[in-house]
């Protein structure tokens, strides 16, 4: 029940996907007092929800350490009925560092490999939208998270977009095999030979991410954050440029508003809300971030996200694809280890330290 | 005399700035007689021009090491007459990499520390143009290079904005001192403890560069690659489904007739080629890229930073900022040196290593 304007926003949110989805059920966790004020008035969702009631709320710059401390928060409660299996996904407004901090704590990851959860997003391009990760998790990503990334940014545009095999793209600062810092050529040497079963397209660049040339972009937290931000930044630069355009002189008024009906539905279709609802993935169990600042659109945009997600296979999805990426790993070391002991053989070397070692992987 | 049109787009720039700067002078390398087929429409700009003929062009995708190996090509012989004073500055929509490598060989750089020259751009924004570097050469740059930046893209902004002290950002994913990873929050804290003169702001976002929220903005040339190319990307798609939807219906094709002027107005406003002339920094000799598809009006602007850098004390400007930069790098060590001996001298054990070596350094 969080973010920036509270139960107004999240019921209603609620109440607008119900009426698109009569199936749904809802948890709402927060202040029972304040949220019943809004359901007064929604007699649909009332039928077709509960109130978990708490006085204990994260707040919006509270720091994650300290959020994960507090017990009976509405965060946390929300989260462990995910955990106890008596929701199917969380979907919150509020905090982000203290979404991820309590999420990974309750939740846990779904492999060990995965350090903390990526956030994936919806990026608006000229085939209709991208998944985008990570936008800002992992400020640092090795070849191996970044190849994480694609697999489960792969299982999330499938699970949400419908395309069976979505297409894979690397960011980088150019197309060639030479391009960018070692850790995403490794990763699109990796991604190459295409153990995988993904549909890599190789490197894309920053023009990529509109162009929509691919459905996945994957890229590290740092560079993903900066990338999101930057486009938004422009984006809110341009309109209000426009804005400033109609209003400088009677006839451009005019003309701004002959041609306001299509623009409106331009705008609609870069609104950020349209998009909204970031997972946070690799977590045992569904987490949508909606943006703090959404209206009641916006926010049943993100639950929407949640029901796609828990009514696909994108988990067990997810966790098959890890599960045969770590595999592929290791077989590929334990061969790299029993190619290293047969070139020892031919130069005819003491044979074995090396051999003992590739032994170790193979079992 | 490179980019995709050649001296068409070239030599008609250098007369277009010859128009409101009649103290200029150029020298134009490349092939004589499609040179001279512009210049004989061009009279003025041919009294006030040389042409230094080759037929060895370096093409557009050309490799850098293959470039470099290449005696007198048009690109080589402008950069060597910067480099024997004849030319104050060279100007070229070529090839990037190739500018970059013989740029390098030829001029060398500042400071043994520089390993290759950042790429600076003009970002529109709110207030105007920001600077923004590195824009694709160095993709990784650790805390010392970052501070080069900042240092040489205050001299840049200094010199062509007339700015005096330029506020400075560092591109991260947020703004407490904890975020981003360990290379922006070293910078981070050498600026902030300010010994270099900087006017530094702190630590700002990707919606900051269109925000115009400081002159300066410092990142990773991979980074600063990707955060340039998205949002080019992202105001091409706007632009195109602003013309889509004012071609959606007649009314919507009235009012954008109507606002033309307007619309016109506010595009040239954010037309990558009012910003055109990105500066190769840090070499000895002034260089300046501009975009290759430029027109004639964008090359022009490339060519006047290159004039208002010529025009300015930029060169020195950089060459003391950075001496003054690696003195107090050194003293650092110095004092840090010293701390850790007088540590010692606490502790009462042996003292003759670090003293030494304290000595050393502040020698």
């Amino acid at each position: 029940m969080g973010g920036d304007h509270g139960p107004a926003v999240t019921v209603c949110g609620a109440a607008l996907l119900l009426d698109e989805r009569a199936d749904l059920f809802f948890q709402l966790h927060g202040d029972e007092a304040r949220i019943n004020a809004e359901l007064a008035r929604l007699p649909k969702l009332k039928e077709r929800s509960v109130v978990i009631h708490t006085d204990q709320a994260v707040a919006m710059d509270e720091k994650p350490a300290q959020a994960i401390r507090r017990r009976n928060t509405s965060l946390a409660n929300a989260i462990h009925a995910v955990k106890s299996g008596e929701a199917k996904a969380v979907i919150s407004a509020g905090n982000t560092g203290a979404l991820m901090a309590l999420s990974k704590m309750i939740l846990k990851m779904l492999t060990d490999d995965l350090e903390r959860p990526a956030i994936g997003c919806s990026w608006p391009n000229k085939k209709g939208f991208g998944t985008v990760l990570d936008v800002g998790a992992n400020v640092t990503s090795d070849a191996h998270q970044l190849i994480e990334f694609a697999l489960m940014g792969a299982a999330f545009h499938r699970a949400v977009r419908g395309v069976e095999k979505p297409s894979i793209g690397l960011l980088n600062v150019g197309s060639e095999d030479v391009k960018g810092h070692e850790e995403v050529r490794e990763a699109h040497k990796l991604l190459r030979e295409n153990a995988l079963g993904l549909n890599y397209h190789g490197f894309v660049e920053g023009t990529d991410l509109c162009e929509g040339t691919v459905d996945v972009v994957v890229t590290d937290g740092f560079t993903g954050n900066v990338a999101l931000k930057t486009a938004e930044g422009a984006a809110r630069f341009i309109k209000d440029l426009l804005k400033d355009a109609f209003k400088s002189s009677p006839l451009a008024m005019l003309g701004a508003l002959l041609a306001a009906p299509a623009l409106k539905a331009m705008a609609k279709r870069i609104d950020p809300g349209t998009g909204n609802g970031g997972p946070l993935l690799g977590l045992r169990g569904i987490v949508i971030k909606s943006h703090g600042g959404a209206d009641a659109r916006a926010f049943s945009n993100a639950i929407r996200v949640g029901v796609s997600l828990a009514a696909s296979g994108y988990e067990r999805d997810i966790t098959l694809s890890l599960a045969q990426f770590s595999q592929s790993l290791a077989e590929q070391e334990a061969l790299s280890l029993a190619a290293t002991s047969s070139d020892t053989t031919i130069k005819d070397l003491p044979l074995a330290g090396h051999l003992e070692v590739a032994g170790n992987k193979v079992n």
